[in-house]
């Protein structure tokens, strides 16, 4: 974009927040360095991911999203970006329907907006297979036994599109979340690095959650570990097909029906305030 | 504030931020709560401070402003935001004198607009006497010695309203300014506790600075601590009355004349974006 105004809506789903720009009443072709502008907390708006709301042709679908990061990279899909990208389009009118296809980097998930405006997310069918995950094991087992911190430990290894290790934990308030997270995260039987959960099952319908998110930390709210644990709480036969998800920045529900069927993700998307930048 | 629209414009000199509300033309009265809320970076708009202004109804200043933290609290002056604030009364067409007067919480200051859109502010004259800075000293000195990581430093002592200890450094790139600046800034010679600058003289007209700022750790761009560092340098013979102050999140342009005058700080103030929330 050489310059001019760019209106911009700021969203957040658990605290994990968005730019998020409408590509179709105006238009957005950010370089990097704009990008990065927006993206910073201090010299520009400030978000986690900036979202891009296109049309898209095909039909398949009425809408495309692209997500960046704020280094400017392209990434693929996050829940809590498809919540707000779902309520962004209904809130500004873009459609009036509430069951919302869309293609993505990842390619095309359907959203669908619940009577209190809540958003439920198709996260798609939960990758157990250990080479897929991928996770150093000679065959697949509910719980595996890892060496960590002088301990062997025992986790559920899951991938959601990308690879989760689940700890079952008594208080997940003094888990060590940061520690043993960062150990975990570059272990060698996880080729590819790691997100590590610390779930503290409460009841059969209730779990609460703290994430050490591969390369950045503990986050407020990882949808697709929420997803991993509910999954891997259901295979040790822990947890209900409903579950709520404490986390620190909100409160996310599961429905997974079990082995070889998708998980549902429902939780809330938040437009906190509208902008009008000049770049 | 019960509740409602709330138009906003977002600000930054050198990185530090603010959240900046016109009270004049619309009614602002925000409580606690909803201040934190609009500070917060993932779940509100985001800033360091929020700066209100309003009409002032006496002879002396048009406007009046009022400053507050993150946390809600109301605090004094702050360089960085009053640069802001002449700009953005000037920019709104709230007044087109270039000369501001205005009345803080820390009394009546006086704002000048340049030709090229930065902002000189007189941030008062610098108060060397131990007693008041305060110091734990016997008698007024360019330099004190100070014991602190097992060696004795030399270091100036000025309160430009806040506290300010200038150590002159070699590098500031590789200055200590995490470890020493921490336990300098609770030395028991600083009763009320110290901010600590590390300023390395570039030439008579150049220094570069980093500060540790009491509380919060080093910062981006620090104000007072740009004009304790010039007055140190002043003082011992280093620098000229106009110098440049290059800092992490940029430039600053100090002049001193000497003991009993006035310190005026000019630097930028930018207007990042213009916004509308419901509270």
């Amino acid at each position: 974009m050489a310059g001019g105004e760019l209106h911009f809506t700021k969203m957040q789903g658990l605290g994990n927040d968005f730019v998020v720009l409408d590509g179709i009443n105006q238009r957005v072709n950010l370089s990097t360095t704009q990008i990065k502008h927006i993206a910073d907390r201090h010299f520009g708006v400030g978000c986690d991911q900036l979202l891009l709301v296109e049309a898209y042709a095909g039909e398949d679908a009425e809408f495309r999203y692209r997500i960046f990061n704020a280094d400017g990279g392209e990434v693929e899909q996050c829940g809590n970006g498809a919540r707000c990208f779902a309520r962004f389009v209904y809130d500004q009118g873009l459609t009036r329907h509430t069951t919302i296809p869309v293609m993505t980097a990842s390619g095309r998930i359907v959203l669908y907006i619940q009577a209190d405006g809540h958003v439920t997310v198709n996260m798609g069918v939960p990758v157990l297979a250990p080479a897929q995950i991928p996770f150093v094991s000679a065959r697949q087992q509910t719980l595996y036994t890892v060496d960590a911190a002088g301990e062997s430990l025992a986790l559920a290894a899951v991938s959601m599109g990308n690879p989760h290790a689940v700890l079952q934990v008594a208080d997940v308030d003094n888990a060590p979340v940061a520690t043993l997270g960062a150990l975990l995260e570059s272990h060698p039987a996880f080729p590819k690095r790691v997100n590590v959960g610390f779930m503290q099952v409460v009841a059969r319908d209730h779990i609460r959650l703290r994430v050490f998110e591969r390369g950045c930390g503990e986050t407020l709210a990882c949808g697709t570990g929420a997803c991993a644990a509910v999954v891997a709480g259901r295979l040790q036969g822990l947890l209900a097909e409903h579950v709520s998800v404490s986390l620190p920045g909100g409160e996310l529900r599961i429905q997974w029906q079990g082995e070889g069927q998708p998980v549902a993700m429902t939780g809330p998307a938040v437009t906190v305030f509208k902008g009008t930048l000049n770049l």
